[in-house]
Order: C-alpha cells, then structure tokens, then sequence
C-alpha cells in the first residue's frame, strides 16, 4: 500500500515534469513565432479604453496556446486575457495565459512584451513562466520546481534596506500618489516604469527590483504568483489580502520579510 | 587644384569612416568587459547624492576607453563623465564618453544600461554611439552615417498624434508635473521610466518612444544629439535653446515636426 503510493506519487511528479517541460516548449515556441512577425503591420483594436490595446497576435497566440495544451491535456482548462476563457483557478488542471503582457510595448517598441503562462491544481500554483520575448530570458519554476531565469538558479531576496534597491509602479499611482507610492520611491534608490507587468515581476524575481506595484488582472500575476513564494516574495492585494484571481486589483509583488516596514508607507499613504 | 580637393575630401572621409570603425570596436570591447564582470562584487561610491552612484567599472571602461583613443589618436581631446575630463566640445577633435550610462540599472539590476560615445570635429557632430550591452544592440551613425541599430537601418520620424506614441521621462519631473509633463503624458499612449538616457534616446531613435526629458549632462545626450537629426529629431533644453555641453541642463529629444505642438505643452506647464 505504501508502496503503490510512493508509486503514485512518484508518477504524479513524472506527469507534473512533463507538463512543465511541455509548458516551455509551447511558449518558446510562441515567442519564436512572435519574433517572426515583430514588424508585421498589425491590427491594433482598443478594448476597455484608447489606451487599452489588443492585436490579432495577442488573439493568435492566446489561440495557439489553448489549442496546443487542450489537444495534449483534453481535461484541462483555461483562464486567459481574450475572449472571456474564466475557468475558476480553484476547480480542476488550469492554465492561466497572457498571450502578450506590454501589448502597448508590443505595437510601439517592438520590446519589453513578455508571454505568461501558469499552471494550477486546486487552486494550488504548480509552475510559472514569464517569457521577456526579445531578451530570450525565461522566467521559470515554482512549485516543486527551483526558480531560474533560463539556466541561472535565482537566489533568495537578499533583505538590504529599501534605499539600496529600486522599485517600479504603474505611471498612474505615481503620479497621484496613490497608497502613497510615490512617498515610499523616495525611500528606494529610484523608481520605474516599465509597461508590462511581466518584465516587473521578472525584474523582482532577478532581485532587481524590490517590489512593483499595478492594477493588474489574474493573468498580469499568476506566473509571478507561482514563482514568489519559492524567492521570498509574495503577491497580494495592497490591502494586505490575497488576490482573489477573478477581477482587477491593485496588486504588488514585494518581499515577505519586508511586508511590515512596507504596509506602514501604504496605510500611512491610504489615510492622505 | 580640383583635383586635389577632391582628393582631399575623399582622404578626409576616409579618416572618419576609420575613426567610426575604430570606435565601434572599442565599444564592443568595452561592453564584451562589462558582461564578464557583469556580476563581480562592485565597490559602489556615492557621488553627489545618495542616489547618485559611480562603481570601479565606471572608472575602468572610461579609462581603457580613453587609453585606446589617445593611443590611436593623440592629438584627439576628451570630454568624460569620470575624473573632470572637460575639454569644450567647440575645440578641435574631442571624443564625448560615458563609459556606464543608467550606472543605478547597472548596480542593481545587471540590464538597461549603456555604453555612450560620440566624436565632434570644432563642435559638429561626426558620428554618435549607443551601445545597449545586455542587449547587445548597438545605435550608431549621424553626420555622413546613416544611422543604424545594429544592422537594421532606422527610418526616419514617422508623424503620428501624440495619442499613438510613448513618452518617457525622468520620474521626478513626472511626479512634481514639472514643465507640465505629467499633463503631456496623458496626451500620449503612456508614459516609461528606465533610469537610463541612453536606453531612453535609443528607443526615441528607434520609433519606440515621441520624446524624452530628462536633466542631462553632455555625455548623457551627446552621442543621441549627433544621431537625431538624421532621423527627424532634436535634443534641445526644455526651453528650446541648443544644449550648452557643459551643465546638467533639462533636456529633451524629440520629433522637429512635433517641437511647435509640443511646446504648447511645455510653456502651459512652465506657468503653472
């Protein structure tokens, strides 16, 4: 009895390995095809706002992608950026996708665009991938899985002061302050703004920056999400709680051992 | 006698197309040193603040750069960012350097940083260089040299609205809305900060951003102010004057076509 569920398991962590290495292959595969047509002439739509943008890439990637892994995993499902695909993280074998995070970055610089894809059991992160597309630099791991940006283990956050290191926010919570953000940059060495949550959190993840700050929606953070835990960080709402991995929220990704100095700056920003 | 002119114009840019070849290979020798050193423990000293950081490796690329320039051309002068090499651009042959621009990003972030040179001849730009060295992407040319990233020739400025184009800026201006800029941003299809001039004017030269502002030194824009007139640009302070070479100045690149429309901005913002 032991045995067969050592076996089991042991079979559990073969099929989670393939899946992990199938989950590469797919989006190398999508940023080889991405690359292939970087100075396309694009179809570019707004969505909620002008300034809120999609392509037909992002919907032919997104396709792809779904296609790929439901052709492989039938049972699996999908929550993804396009086309209302909002299978609950909670229910089941689910992938998150973001076929293109930075899409403004995408149509204008042709750089700083990533491609994201997550893997959940039960709601229970299992991997995590950001691809930084024109850097060639995988984000990878979480899990059972060690943390690596390509084939460079990451280490564990290195707890300095926060004026030893930069942060990056969303242009908009600087500008207004909001949560007090723009008090707190002042602590770090600088502050950033990259466009594309993928490239922050990869930029977290590599110790690079000591925390990032945006509204983001599931797809924006569920590789992150996975891979945080594994480095010393966590994503969470600004107010302190668990994303809820449905809606938009104000979202960071910071250092666990850093929370408490960090929640003082956002409450004491909250009450302006 | 025209004969002999002409001669001598062809002897003449003979000279500088070696000058040019000569400056790309120390360039990339200069970034090939930086990448095997990328993660050597730094000896990081403050400048003139605490956010204002200068490293050993700073000192060293300027000096080996400076050492291949006066070995090859010792009648050449230089003006630099380390050590007070100050010669006036306006006299004779000067090499403009910085050997490690975006010195934050290169501290803490091992990315986004640049390598910058340019040449001037009695104050006329000769050629200017950009050297993005973790993405080994090269800007070079201006004066006879049309300007190239990498081997992808850049097209000149394309008019479109504000609306459909980036901006970028220094963080600070954009919080405190100095010069109205915050204003402007939210004229155009979002606002990025990188913590680099040279990464900053790389992506204005490439299409990928309408302007940049920034408070600038000479070896910050030099290289950038040589190449944007060939492609539709100019980098002038933010009160339309030429750039002194000498001061930090607030300085902007931006698109010739667009300098009236954007100076509306600026001028609304500056009466605020």
């Amino acid at each position: 009895m032991l045995f067969r569920r050592r076996k089991e398991r042991g079979k559990e962590a073969f099929l989670l390995e393939n899946k992990f290495r199938f989950a590469k292959e797919i989006i190398y595969q999508a940023g080889a095809f991405l690359l292939d047509h970087l100075y396309d002439d694009l179809d570019v739509k707004q969505k909620s706002s002008p300034t809120d943008l999609v392509t037909e890439m992002d919907q032919k990637i997104q396709n792809d992608l779904v296609k790929k892994i439901l052709a492989r995993y039938p049972e699996d499902a999908i929550l993804a950026e396009e086309n209302g695909l909002r299978h609950s993280i909670a229910d089941g074998s689910v992938w998150v996708i973001d076929p293109i995070d930075g899409t403004t970055n995408f149509i204008t610089q042709k750089a700083d665009f990533a491609i994201m894809l997550a893997y959940f059991e039960n709601g229970i992160g299992q991997f995590g991938l950001i691809y930084d597309v024109t850097r060639d630099q995988l984000y990878h791991g979480g899990g059972l899985f060690d943390v690596y940006c390509n084939d460079r283990k990451l280490p564990f956050f290195e707890n300095k002061p926060f004026s030893d290191y930069l942060m990056a926010s969303n242009a908009g919570m600087l500008k207004h302050n909001h949560w007090g953000l723009a008090d707190f940059s002042r602590e770090c060495l600088g502050v950033r703004v990259y466009g594309s949550a993928g490239i922050s959190f990869a930029k977290v993840l590599s110790g690079g920056l000591v925390a990032y700050f945006s509204y983001n929606w599931p797809w924006d953070y569920a590789a992150a999400y996975v891979m945080a835990a594994k480095l010393g960080f966590v994503i969470q709402t600004l107010d302190g709680k668990e994303p809820d991995f449905q809606r938009q929220e104000p979202i960071m990704m910071a250092p666990q051992s850093k929370l408490k100095d960090l929640q003082k700056y956002l409450e004491k920003g909250k009450e302006q």
